[in-house]
């Protein structure tokens, strides 16, 4: 088996040699990801200035191939230009940080896996969910146990053509962890609370900083799950199709007007 | 009517020009677009910079405000910093091409629209599709036009909470326009085939250069009618769960070894 994987933290972060440590007891890698982190850029494209791809090493082997680009493009460069042969699954993380509910869509991680499922190629993505926890002592070699048996389960049974999956894993000891749920993507928004500052010049600037906010909308969603130390399994699909308004606007006929 | 406006092509746009000037004919316009072109950045925020917030003017009078981020941002920014009352609805465009099917994952006009529909606006994301056409003669005035009409009428009924619109306007004389028909998301996939090129320097470089190839897979998607010269409504949802594979895979009982 010949797995593509990346991640959006960057071709070093430990959570993406953590995973292939785990994932090349199974199958054949090809790694390629961006050279520096590019969290949060969704499902950007570079299609308006040249990528570059260089070979990266880590002691002395070859690791895979650093991309100037995004998660989506080192996707696509990977099936397109760097495959030397037939790739079978398409693995993104693990990300260093949750990846829950609406996060999918600025998440470069998740959308790693909705490339993959675009371009025929089963996917899924894989983040460890910290909440509250600072950024020390992420458990990636815990968690890349895990999903390294959650992606031999997943292969033995395989996903539909259009579906790929977001896989969020609780920063905790394996003992502290409550099992392994299919969720729903919650829906929500950040609280978003831009931040003003005055530059050394004079000038005003912004930064971003937000909070996700999950209300109970669902019956049982990504968020509810993780904060009850569940590992979540969240299928997510590519047609965003929502049939039930189509249907209700055929009814209502619009037309152009005469002019 | 308040309405926040935005793009990804940049404040400076023809398509968001003729956009306004239809527009504030139905509302008062609070315009918020990243200062450059941003076309394909997705659903990308800018999280890890400083962002910052300029004036613009048109004829010395105040058209709206430029960031330095993407689209995404520039929604955030809107409802958060610069609205200095309730914002009732988001329209993003005109967009200079069409988003057809796969291509709201890689559109910063949609993501617009998504991000306003995330914060809780009813939200419409409008594109010009000029199919094999070139650059030149966009008849963004016309579009327009058409664009306030199908504004006017979804106003009138509303949208669900979790769902706004993808309008696709053929490039086209009105009376060559077939209609307007709601439409499915098409699937498919860019054939993204990477240009290799070499600099001055001697080193390599990609080119990404795609076709989007759209198969007739779906009873009727925009993919079809854009094709057929229709304006196409494609209503898009927020909630990417797939519930049939949610259902199957619960039955699949996974669970974390015993170690």
């Amino acid at each position: 088996m010949r797995i593509l994987l990346t991640n959006d933290d960057g071709i070093n972060a430990p959570g993406l040699i953590a995973l292939a440590d785990e994932l090349k007891r199974v199958g054949e890698l090809l790694i390629v990801a961006p050279e520096r982190e590019r969290s949060g850029s969704g499902h950007a494209i570079t299609h308006d200035a040249p990528l570059r791809v260089k070979e990266v090493r880590l002691n002395h082997v070859l690791l895979g191939y650093a991309t100037t680009g995004t998660t989506v493009d080192a996707v696509k460069l990977g099936l397109e230009v760097l495959s030397k042969a037939r790739i079978d699954w398409i693995v993104s993380g693990i990300n260093a940080g949750g990846n829950i509910g609406i996060d999918l869509f600025y998440s470069g991680t998740v959308s790693g896996a909705i490339e993959g499922t675009i371009n025929g190629y089963p996917a899924m993505a894989f983040s460890l969910y910290r909440g509250n926890q600072d950024r020390q002592n992420l458990r990636f070699r815990g968690a890349a146990q895990i999903a390294r048996e959650i992606f031999e389960a997943v292969v033995e049974r395989g996903l539909p053509r259009w579906t790929c999956l977001n896989v969020n894993i609780p920063n905790l000891e394996r003992d502290a962890i409550a099992g392994i749920e299919i969720t729903e993507q919650a829906l929500g928004h950040y609280a978003d609370a831009f931040e003003l500052r005055t530059d050394p010049r004079g000038f005003d600037y912004y930064w971003m900083k937000g909070q996700r906010v999950s209300p109970n909308s669902k019956q049982r969603d990504d968020a509810q799950a993780i904060e009850e130390r569940k590992v979540t399994i969240t299928p997510i699909q590519i047609d965003l199709t929502d049939f039930d308004l189509l249907e209700r606007m055929r009814r209502w006929n619009l037309r152009l007007s005469e002019r």
